[in-house]
């Protein structure tokens, strides 16, 4: 099997979020899909931070990032582990329904864990929308393929796209 | 909850076909993602006999379609049934591993549904991949929001992205 066809997959570009008891933590993610009309599902590695904070609230936040997002934001989110650092130290948030949001995303959705798929390496997890908006409609939702031609992104080791 | 947040996730646009006994069958799907570094997953409606057919065969392929896929491609396969009609009479395929695979597209995945999650409307298989390749490196996946702007496409009712 040739990997490069997984390229050829289409994904948009999410902050994924949730709480380490009062504290925000999150990550960046591109596995994000709607399954039926009230609900999306989101694969998330065992050995995201977020994989374990999402497994003890039920709760999750999937913020949709635009074209125009700070790289540094995707860097904190996505390039460092919540275990160690406060990656929202330096990130603007609002608080929906206590998850922590983007503040400068599209929009976002707030979801309650109501099942997951379990893998050799990461989860699927099913979440019914509790809540969504659209924050800014201006914006232009990013692409995976936008992420890594314009804003000359990369994948953390973790992502299922990632290719070593 | 704001139900326009979802028209901004992304997505690519995706021909999921299998066999009814001999004969191939399939659908158009934008739910499709990555999950392992060897699994995907596909989101299927009850309704449809392609997943009638996924269930009994345990076996797909995913067709990542290009931007310069014929709209009749996509209305053969999207907005009509294979219980009634033979969908693949007017579309070019190639045969690989016993499945059917649209010749113009981007490239192929096989897969073997390993296992499942189930909502109240749709089927999350997950697909281990068992081939793939690329078979035009010249064409570029469409997202599925080129679809809906540029070539002005719809989306059938069981779709998890149909807004009514």
């Amino acid at each position: 099997m040739d990997k490069n066809i997984l390229r050829s997959l289409s994904y948009g570009v999410y902050a994924i979020s949730t709480l380490d008891g009062d504290r925000p933590v999150g990550c960046i993610a591109n596995s994000t899909m709607q399954v039926t009309y009230d609900t999306v599902v989101v694969s998330m590695n065992h050995d995201n931070f977020t994989h374990e904070c999402m497994e003890k609230t039920k709760k999750f936040a999937i913020s949709i990032l635009g074209e125009d997002i700070e790289m540094n934001t995707i860097a904190f989110l996505g390039f460092q582990s919540g275990r160690e650092k406060d990656k929202f130290e330096h990130i603007e948030t609002l608080t929906i329904d206590n998850m922590p949001v983007i503040k400068n995303s599209v929009g976002y959705l707030i979801c309650e864990v109501i099942d997951k798929l379990d893998t050799e390496t990461h989860t699927l997890f099913l979440g019914k929308i509790l809540d969504g908006a659209v924050l800014d409609d201006t914006k232009t939702p990013m692409t995976y393929a936008y992420y890594h031609k314009v804003k000359k992104g990369n994948s953390p080791k973790n992502a299922p796209t990632y290719i070593g």
